[in-house]
Formats: structure tokens, sequence, C-alpha cells
């Protein structure tokens, strides 16, 4: 993937995406933005996505459409219709007939201005609608976890595979250039040998499906714990060989009571063909940094916050003296915008999205390593 | 044991230090400090020390006697008499007949200047040395890592219990105040319920018989993990449960190779009785932060650096917000002045030292444990 940094300074930014956002709130007849704020060349035709399920997700990701003309939302795939349609038919122009339920969701198939959908579904049900929006003859763009098993995944590529379909995960943090470029200069020798890591992602007010087995399919590791995972696995370009792990429960609420709870806290520990050894945690419970350092034979790289939609900041030591950086992108839709100009263009260009279906399977199958070593239950 | 911070202030630390060290450099009658900048009684008689073996650390241990009126170099122990004891029989006015070999040293016995020994030594020769200063009649200072078995520290406790002396390990970190105060908000609540740990000290430059596997008894877990272990353990006060842990060696330099060598990285994981996850690194080769982050319910607290002799900074969000502060100290005995007091009062007093040998121990069988965990060799 190109990088994007090469082409948008954080003014140009911060003024195209003030500019979209004003536009959303013009009338109905005003147009989008002309280009993207992420620098992406525009494509002929903007994709038209349906966002399946319309919570918090569902939500930043359509505004990132907005800020756009690569990408457009033109259906609504939700249960609750007359509560949380109207907002985004008068935003995004969509007519009714582009609104459907889980249960009319098949027919967008007969629907030629959705040419994709975004699955911002609780964990357990990405895999059924993948599968129903590829046979559909959709594009999709999932979120992470890419499903609830490893098995789930697989039936996922296949059915994608076998209908001709484009598979993204919207892993946000590989489309980020302050990312992009924290992992060049991880990969570049600047701290020399890469040979550890130990990151983290603690978000303690959780609550909601997450909490519920049946829908999350686990707890913090599956939500938050894949952030530092994935990161790890991205950077390096080298899948783990070893696991170690302890899942842990403190907290005596509700939140993690009842045949279907997930656990609070996992640690792990991840060891690498060449002898990278990674540590890595996720929590509901508990309130640490959201971080990760890069180690190497000669310096060391920090992002703190880490894995935030924004405001990412990095630190570090290399060979050439201290380096710092901060991610110019201010607001939540910022990474989104990134992803949907990145998926659109794959469909566009028939290729294949930087985290397709297989960089979703790795994790999950990392995530079953895990929860293995630690003696949990898996889904 | 008393905070110390209650009674110093850093100006005056600073003053009486630049004084004390001034009067090492008077001629020989002149007398030492007559407070301790660590605002410790001054004890009706100083404790004598025979330094073992002038390495490195004993060269700080004797700066820190210079600077309080509760220590007194009085002894050397060394192989190297002829280039080595001169400076120090010149700053402390040590006679040529308290000047011991390792093949004279039972002779100390004899000699009522020296009535405690500070251990600085090799791992392995830890434990030799200890007995036999016990069964010398002599109190014993000895640095960290105890030994290099948990069979050995047994031996060492015995033998002290059985002379009738005491038997201290010099976990510097106990005795620093900023580390007590760091502590002390960690343990008040002030984070909520203490939930996890996360820690490193990663020292890439490590050589000598550190990479000897016969004097060191193990890799940069005796030496540096112990560190974030230790550090852990004391925080809390319970004792792990569980461990997971890998170790790995990336550099393919002379430094690691030969059947003697040691292992250059640990990665390890505890988890205690009460639910609590620990992560920890140590490593010879690769340079990361000399950190530990103390993540509560409501909060966390990082030091970093963590372990250094002094620097030590703190930042933190609490439930009543963010805090911070850093060390007062400046400057290498400081935290040495500290322990050097500590245990003289222990022997005045006659009182038991804040990290006996029982605190030794515990380390050594979660070291075991850990390398246990990794498949890797112990001692």
């Amino acid at each position: 993937m190109k990088n994007p940094m090469k082409t948008m300074d954080r003014r140009d930014f911060a003024r195209l995406s003030a500019l979209a956002l004003a536009a959303t709130r013009l009338p109905a007849f005003a147009q989008g933005p002309s280009t993207s704020p992420t620098g992406a060349a525009t494509l002929a035709k903007p994709l038209g996505f349906a966002a399946v399920g319309l919570g918090i997700i569902s939500d930043i990701f359509t505004q990132a459409c907005a800020l756009t003309p690569n990408a457009r939302v033109t259906g609504l795939v939700t249960g609750h219709a007359a509560e949380k349609a109207p907002r985004y038919q008068q935003q995004f122009h969509i007519p009714s007939s582009s609104v459907y339920t889980y249960e009319t969701f098949d027919h967008i198939r007969d629907n030629p201005t959705i040419e994709a959908v975004y699955i911002g579904l609780p964990n357990s049900m990405h895999c059924e609608y993948t599968v129903r929006a590829a046979e559909a003859g959709k594009h999709v763009l999932c979120e992470k976890p890419m499903a609830i098993s490893s098995a789930e995944c697989r039936k996922m590529i296949d059915a994608c595979k076998r209908a001709n379909v484009k598979l993204m995960i919207a892993y946000r943090v590989h489309y980020d250039p302050t990312w992009q470029k924290i992992r060049e200069i991880a990969r570049s020798g600047a701290i020399g040998e890469i040979q550890g890591f130990q990151g983290g992602f603690y978000g303690p007010s959780m609550k909601g499906w997450r909490l519920d087995r049946k829908l999350s399919g686990g707890g913090s590791l599956l939500d938050l714990g894949i952030y530092p995972m994935n990161a790890i696995r991205w950077v390096l370009g080298e899948e783990p060989s070893a696991y170690r792990a302890f899942v842990s429960t403190m907290e005596h609420s509700p939140r993690f009571q009842g045949p279907g709870a997930v656990e609070e806290t996992v640690e792990f520990m991840m060891k690498f063909p060449s002898g990278i050894l990674a540590t890595a945690g996720s929590s509901y419970g508990m309130e640490g940094p959201c971080t990760l350092t890069i180690d190497g034979s000669h310096g060391h790289i920090r992002v703190e916050p880490a894995f935030f939609y924004t405001g990412l900041k990095y630190t570090g030591v290399t060979k050439n003296g201290p380096i710092e950086g901060v991610s110019p992108g201010k607001g939540n839709p910022y990474q989104f915008v990134f992803e949907a100009d990145h998926f659109a263009a794959c469909v566009r260009n028939n290729t294949q999205p930087a985290t397709a279906g297989e960089e979703g399977l790795a994790d999950m199958l990392a995530m079953e390593a895990i929860y293995k070593a630690a003696g949990a239950p898996i889904a």
C-alpha cells in the first residue's frame, strides 16, 4: 500500500475534513467532497456501502464515508429502523427502499446501489452476515475481530472467494499514516534488530454485548488485546510459533457473572520463530495505558496512546538519536477514511485488500492459541 | 520501616552529601559526617564493614558508607590487593592487617573492627562467603540475587540463624524513599484495586562474569529481571502461585555462545492467588525501557526509569487526578546510604532487616519457577 503521508499534510486534512463535515449538513442536493483528505486518488465512481448494524462503530464509519468522494452510504441494515434509520437516511439521502432488516437482508442482492457492506455487528454475527452478503454478490468490509472462531473465519474467506467478492477486515491501525511510519522506522534497522514487544490495551468501561459470550465470543482479548497482537504481527510480518497466557477476573460485579460471562483480563506472550518475544494484555476492568513498545538491539519505540482512533504519539531512541511524533488526525472518523478509501480502491482496481480475510484468520488462530494456553474457554 | 522522606529534604541531602564527600578527601584524622543525609538516627557507634570483592558495586557501597556516620569501611577482601586495595585503604584509613584475600578470609573472625561484611561478589560466590562470614561471627549484607539456587539461599539463612548474625539482601529499591512513596500510593486505594503490572529492565551492555553461567547462575533474569519481580512482590505483599515464561537468545555474538553461556532475554508472567497478573522481562541484548506500571481498577502508576540508582520518575492517574514525582536522589550512592543506615540500625537495635534472607529466597524460588516454566536450565 502506498503511504498516504506522502501526499497529505495535517493542514490539508483538517481543512478538507471541515469542508466535508459542513457539506453533510447542507441540503439534499449538495455534493460530497471532490477529493479525499487522505490524498487517495478519486475514483471514477464512489463505492456504495450498506451499513449493517447501526451502533457506534457504524456511525463513525458512515461519517468517514461522508468525508471522501470514494465511498457513499447507500443502504442500511438494522433491527430498529424506525428509531435508528431516519438520521442516516436524511444525511445520506437513502430511500426507504434501501433500508433492510436482518430478515430482509438477502434482498440487497437486488439493489444495485449497494455494492458492498460494512459489518459493524456483534462478533458472533460477523460470519453469518459476511457469508450472506457474499452470496448476495456484495463486497465485505468487516469489523475486527473477524469472527468468533477460526472455523468461522475460513467459512467467510471461502464464501467471498466463491462469490468473487473482496473481503477486508477493518484493521484501522494498518491504514493510519502514523502507524505506517512507525512500522517503517521499526523495520528500517533504526533501532537495530527487533527483539521484543510489550503492549497493552485496557478499557475498563466496556459494557453491553461485549460482556455476553454468546454475542462476543470472548472477553477483552477479542475486543482489545487483538490490537497489540495484530500490530505486533503486522510490524514483524512473522507468525508466532508458541504462546503463554493467563486470564483473570477480579472484578466481582454483575459484569463478569453468570454462565455467559467473559474474562476480564488476559495477559499473553508470543514467541516468534526468529526468537522475538512479545508480551501484551487487555482488560475490561483494569485501567492501564494503551501502549506498544518495540524493542530493538539498539533502541526502542514506544507508541502511547497506541490504539486510539486519533491522537497517537510515539517516542523513541534510535541509532541516530531520539525520535518523536504525533498523529495529525483529529476526531473519530480519521482512520476510517483511509480504510474506506483503501477498500473502495481495491474493489474498483480489483486488488487484494492489505488486511484481507487471511489477516483476520491469523489473528483468530493466535487468539485461540492464547485462550488454550491460558486454559480458558474458546468461543 | 519508618519513611525517611519524612525527615529528609532534597536540599539537606545534597548539602550533607557534598560535605561528606568533601570530608572523605581530607587527611586521615578528619571525621566522617555527624548526621546521615537519609535522616536516619545517628547510632552510638558506626557499624564496621569489610567489603568483600572490590568491583563496581562495592565501590558504590563504600562511598555510601562515607556519607553516613552509621557505617564505616574497616576491612577489605580481595584477590587483587596490590592493585585494588590502596585507594580504599587511603580513603578509609584501613591498616594492611585488615586487608584479606579469599584464602585468609576466615581470619576476619579475629578482627573486632569488622562487625559485618558487604558481599559484592559474583552470584555463585554469595553462598560460600555468607556462610563463612556467619561462621566467623559477622553480620552479612549480601547483594542480589541472594545466590544461584534456593538450596543455597536456605543454607545462607540457616548459617546466619545458627551464628545469630543478621542477614540482609541488598534490595536497594525497598530503601528508596520515592519507591516507598509509590508503594504507599499503590496500596492506598488511590488507583482502586491493584489488578496488574507490566515491567521490564533491559540492559544491553552487560559483560564480564554476568555472561558466565558458572559465576552468574543465569542470565538477565537473575541480574535485571529480579528488579521488576521483586518490586511487584513487594508492592503486593503476596507470593505468585503460577508462572509462564519464555527465554530467548537472538544475538549471535560470542557473548551468548559456548557451553557456559546464559540466556539473553527472559519474559515472564506471574499470577497471584488474588487474581492479579504481572508480566515483566529482562534482557542483555535488547534496549527497552526500564519501567514498571502498576494498574488498578481506577487508575495506574508508571515508574520510569524504575530501577536506576537515581533519577526515578513516576507518573500516573488516580481517583483524585494525575500524579507525578521525581526522586530527590542524585548520584550513585544515594539508595545505598539508606541501605547502610538500615542494616546498621538492625544490627545495633537487634531488629530484623526489611529485606532479610527470606526475601531473597522468595525471589530465588520465583526465578527457579520462571526458568522451569520456560524450559530453560536452572543454575
